[in-house]
């Protein structure tokens, strides 16, 4: 297997700017979804579980893990424009896996391939389940809540580059 | 073109059956989301624009709009299905056409081709202006909101049938 | 059901354009495809079936499926772009019907959304069987094998413009 | 980045069945592709260019890059499936993110997540330059080969277990 590529950011100012974008979503704020982490190329998302967002059979609505994998590709996306573009998706698939059910979803979009006009992402869903009160620290902490973690949906997403379009940048 | 098949529903009970699963998808409430329509391989769910929903230029985030395009081709599998088996959506893809904006969303699943397994739906998802006070009564009033309706979204699902899995039908 | 739109070409040369262009993909030659129908925003091609192009249980593969309805649906795009643009297939999804059995398979692409930069297409292809020799002529001969037609898959694809790029127009 | 999934063969004659299969698709033989590799949940497939198989602009169709990559996912699906149990393709996505040209195709399917009756795979399409004749031997061959691979296409496809359909297994 090749080894992720290393991303360089064209404006430095990169997390910056997919932190203002995000805090505009807001519809990120209604399903009380938080920006995790950003760094150039990949972004990450977190969702707690709420039953206001399930579908029939109470896990989380398909739709609902799609607004936080999605946003989670678009940005990883914008992480590597240079200053004065923007991104649009225009378009994405998704495939579900297992039930969204859990404490927890982190959406992971990292870009596959960047491009002066189109972008390919590709993005994760992974459910974790409730963090317990006695967790160990750190790294010890965190390789413990990787092997918890399931996999629940994976997306493409393709992201075209907006330039010179008041109001559609970031 | 070739017109649109004509289904048959297995289940006489189906417009029941999907109206009183799309109840329980409490996400819908959430969004504000309703039921328009229910015809054999044939739904229609309506979201009036709310600014809660928005990504971060105002529009309605593709997830929203996934959401109601991604129940309304699920439902559109379901009202062929016989008494019994239930659906699970297992992959979709959606294009973005336009932006999200106008005052009203509809999304139309339907039924491209039903089978025993593997059911493929195809879903569109308009944007609808406001309608102004004056506007004319029933048929004239629909071809007239057909007009000016504009196709946002279009999205292709893969729908699996679930038989004997308790909990897991409709 | 909306009409299907009627897409105004920009280019009278167009079906010109789209001929030339389809002459120089080899593989089709090789594969045996011809192109049927070239109309605005719509274009045709035929594939006999062939056992050198099958899969392992005697059906043509998905990928020469894949052939057929990606250059259709590619063409149904520069069919309506002006003179001196090209276009580039970025992206498409196959849903696969039924198995390609037939004697003959037709694939028709046609546009779902022209746009400057963006252009998704819908193709569909459909397999007929073997024309019997005392098939009636002209309408009442299309109307038949119409009715014999059999949707063996059904594509979404992305499409880009591409401008002032040498050897990549058309 | 959580490391790949290491799967279990059910069946230990996974992989003369999915060689097996491959020598049946006659598809294979004619556009000159050869299975590289088998492994659990993991197959390769090579194309040398052709210019009989080529676009109208001197690359590889996209068409003939799906062929090799969907076989690619198709086995690597079949490689963990039980004895008796065949696959069945219902749906794939392909983005295009190079022009397919260079000396060889090389596409790599594996098993994203298995199922009972779902299992998903991705796939990839490297194009690699001709071997000039002083490459290295060995271990050293094959990193200097994969330095100089240029990712052309990447899949994502959703595959059906068939079960007691005679003449559907493999």
């Amino acid at each position: 297997m090749k080894p992720m590529p290393q991303f360089e950011p064209q404006d430095p100012q990169y997390e910056r700017r997919v932190r203002d974008s995000f805090a505009r979503q807001r519809v990120m704020e209604t399903l009380g979804a938080t920006l995790l982490r950003v760094a150039p190329g990949e972004v990450e998302i977190a969702l707690p579980f709420r039953a206001e967002l399930t579908q029939q059979h109470g896990y989380l609505h398909a739709g609902v893990v799609t607004t936080i994998v999605d946003s989670a590709c678009g940005y990883a996306a914008l992480s590597l424009m240079p200053p004065g573009a923007g991104v649009l998706t225009i378009e994405f698939k998704l495939n579900l896996l297992a039930p969204a059910a859990g404490a927890l979803m982190i959406a992971r979009g990292r870009v596959t391939k960047p491009g002066r006009t189109i972008t390919v992402c590709a993005g994760d869903v992974f459910a974790t389940p409730a963090e317990s009160d006695d967790a160990p620290d750190g790294a010890q902490r965190q390789e413990k809540q990787e092997k918890q973690e399931k996999l629940v949906a994976t997306m493409v997403a393709t992201v075209m580059t907006i330039r010179d379009r008041p109001g559609v940048s970031d």
